[in-house]
């Protein structure tokens, strides 16, 4: 199967609600974003065994390339609306492609996208897939840098379940699906992006690791951070590892948890389902304490993609 | 060096003329076309040993990859404005991201784009580039489907120099300068898009092939071509290798001219720098014809990307 042939059978499809689009079969995509809005753009991509394990399903890819993009797009309360995919496969794979293609349908049902262009190429060792949103936004942005001290930090969900997820993956010891699933499939908190314009301070999508993006958000907002252990949100399967060695290195610093951590005035009435961590404070740096006080910071501060 | 400290060195200066990209330090980029412009994308991939050689230099990397997307651009008629970049290399070399990034930043200068986001990742076996290209057009954009039987057949600048430069590189026997030159540096035809626009029936780039191509205009107007092989412009270093065996293998069906190939009535008043060679017809398919009306199309047409 031809590069051409790909287009036009697994991926055609999905452009159909875009007139825009032309079917992919010209040059480029003519896109009209609504009267008004601001276009909000963000590219991220996804290699065969970089960020995804060398054994990922189809379908994996498929959401993880989808949804690491749209945690972006959430982490500027934007709203999805058009992308679109650069697809380099090692070889042409019929039962894969279909997978993915039906995977990415899906996703972009849920998500309220439409594919408006890409390109598609066989050679090469890995697969690396690239997705660019296109999101738009009729609000305040939100933006990284307005952490202001005395602001509260939350986050939203659970952390550290992915990373946690992984390692399980790793060890090929014992599983656990929910987490498991957690590190394959995050969920990009779009909604609670778009509620948070006007009242969030500051925020960000937590893909690195807690401690590494909220360094992002302080360094940014020329502030520091103290976060106490004990309040981080934590899933009853994450509870239940305890006992790991790598525990709290897991919560930390792991990644992929696609979380969205950001700040805000204490006293602001915000959405349900996000926890408070923390607090900004003038001193430079990201500080963790535990529950009697003591600074239990590790040294190594998260991943970088 | 890591992903972080690559973009702040050597890509956010390239991101300053767009505030948009906050110095490319935030989740996405919020970028607001001017009011009333139609927004034009596109995307295509560089990936070392497919779409360029394994010894390919950066600057040459960069220019491929910019002019590659610029020339679906061209095709649309329409204007660069901001680009995205998702950089996926095996290992971080300083000296290979300083020329290119310098050369990216000659290549948004000269073409008039700005940086506006990205995507960078350590890893892997080959260099896999991506740009995603943001044109404006404020007309009637040119579309590959409108060519009506009757219409002549024209093609920019001369046919068939990167195909022979690329046969004298892998050769490593003679070279010839100007042909290798033609492969490396094709030249998006922006301005000869813009003008087209309302006068040429239909219009595409000559990336795959000149029948390749040409069969994929014909085919998204539903009519067909005959060609006049005398009529094809060729450079005098084209003409100099008439001799050899490929020579007319290589301009009909030989790739990476990124010259317009395009269609309108015979009547028309037409830019400079265009050369008519052919007519479109009723029958299906695309003949090629020499000198003495006699077929000689080839059997296989050409790349697909």
């Amino acid at each position: 199967m031809r590069e051409g042939a790909i287009i036009s059978r697994f991926f055609a499809p999905l452009a159909s609600a875009e007139p825009g689009s032309f079917a992919l079969t010209d040059d480029a995509a003519i896109l009209t974003p609504p009267a008004g809005a601001q276009l909000v753009v963000t590219t991220d991509s996804v290699i065969e065994g970089v960020h995804v394990l060398p054994s990922a399903t189809p379908a994996q890819y498929a959401r993880k390339l989808v949804r690491r993009n749209l945690s972006d797009l959430a982490a500027m309360g934007a709203t999805p609306w058009r992308y679109l995919l650069n697809l380099h496969l090692p070889v042409a794979n019929e039962s894969w492609l279909t997978e993915f293609a039906n995977t990415l349908r899906a996703e972009q049902e849920q998500f309220g996208m439409v594919l408006a262009g890409g390109d598609t190429t066989l050679g090469g060792e890995r697969v690396h897939l690239t997705l660019t949103c296109l999101g738009l936004n009729d609000a305040a942005p939100l933006r990284r840098n307005g952490a202001q001290v005395g602001d509260a930090i939350y986050v939203s969900g659970t952390i550290g379940d992915a990373a946690l997820g992984l390692q399980l993956l790793l060890e090929q010891a014992s599983t656990d699906p929910f987490l498991v699933e957690r590190y394959h499939t995050p969920t990009p908190r779009l909604s609670l992006g778009t509620a948070l314009r006007g009242k969030a301070s500051a925020a960000l999508d937590c893909s690195d690791g807690l401690l590494k993006d909220l360094s992002r958000l302080c360094t940014a907002s020329g502030v520091g951070a103290v976060i106490q252990r004990e309040a981080i949100p934590l899933s009853d399967a994450a509870r239940a590892l305890h006992s790991r060695p790598d525990f709290w290195n897991c919560v930390l610093t792991g990644g992929d948890d696609y979380e969205l951590i950001f700040t805000a005035p204490a006293i602001a009435a915000l959405p349900a389902g996000v926890t408070r961590i923390g607090s900004i404070t003038a001193t430079q740096g990201v500080r963790v304490d535990d529950a009697r006080g003591a600074d239990v910071t590790p040294a190594q501060s998260g991943w970088e993609y």
